[in-house]
């Protein structure tokens, strides 16, 4: 199986080289197989709601038809928010892997932790820390370069 | 001034008319003029994230080039949820006023509470309860007949 954070990772880069908070994702099947991936695209869309998860899990469902992609997995460079964390669990992924942890603006294992609210009614698996360090590194340098 | 809230309703009356969970939401900007109405599209668009609230933000922000909808005021009919708060927040909105409130899914007053949580770091006015009687009778309505 490819290396997916590393996909996701890759991704993340392009949406640096774009402007963008580099935040890449990729949406995987049960059975392996890449369904989307994408960087953030807040400020090229002009969409608050343009992170990479929702980038994602928008063009699955759309390649599916449906708004459930139950068994599926996402891969995500940093912890997600709690708009894409609540996203995900309408979405009903099996499982979400994510590699920066994220204290200012997480919602899986920080702020509201959305997946353990009991007003969340599917909580996938959470695995976090995966390729931590390279997330971490490429999100530091982004906002240095900001300065 | 229009009654925003009473185009809401009328949204989220033809989004039961297609099937979709009645929930409708107008977008407003500072100087009352409305930039985006429409109701709910998750299942017609096969899109876990086509909530009302999230449609207007995007047809909104797009018309405006801006991921950022400063000033701006919201009515939805339910209570938005923790995906909804959070997009919320991102386009800095000055108000949500809601009618519905929502126990089971909501995340302004109920579950994360999300605009209080200390992750949150634009917290919008937020009034709940405005025509919650007609809202509350929409969806009664709505989960009956589908039964």
């Amino acid at each position: 199986m490819p290396n997916f954070m590393e996909i996701a990772l890759q991704e993340a880069e392009h949406a640096a080289y774009r402007g963008e908070v580099p935040v890449g994702a990729v949406l995987v099947s049960s059975t392996g197989k890449i369904l989307a991936r994408a960087g953030n695209r807040t400020e090229e869309d002009s969409d608050p709601t343009a992170h990479a998860e929702i980038v994602v899990l928008r063009q699955a469902t759309k390649k599916r038809g449906s708004p459930r992609l139950s068994g599926c997995d996402l891969y995500v460079t940093l912890e997600p928010c709690a708009m894409c964390a609540a996203a995900i669990s309408f979405a009903r992924l099996r499982r979400v892997v994510f590699a920066a942890y994220d204290p200012k603006g997480g919602a899986v294992d920080h702020g509201p932790r959305f997946f353990s609210q009991p007003t969340c009614h599917h909580a996938p698996e959470s695995v976090g820390g995966v390729e931590e360090k390279r997330a971490c590194a490429m999100l530091k340098k982004f906002f240095e370069d900001k300065r």
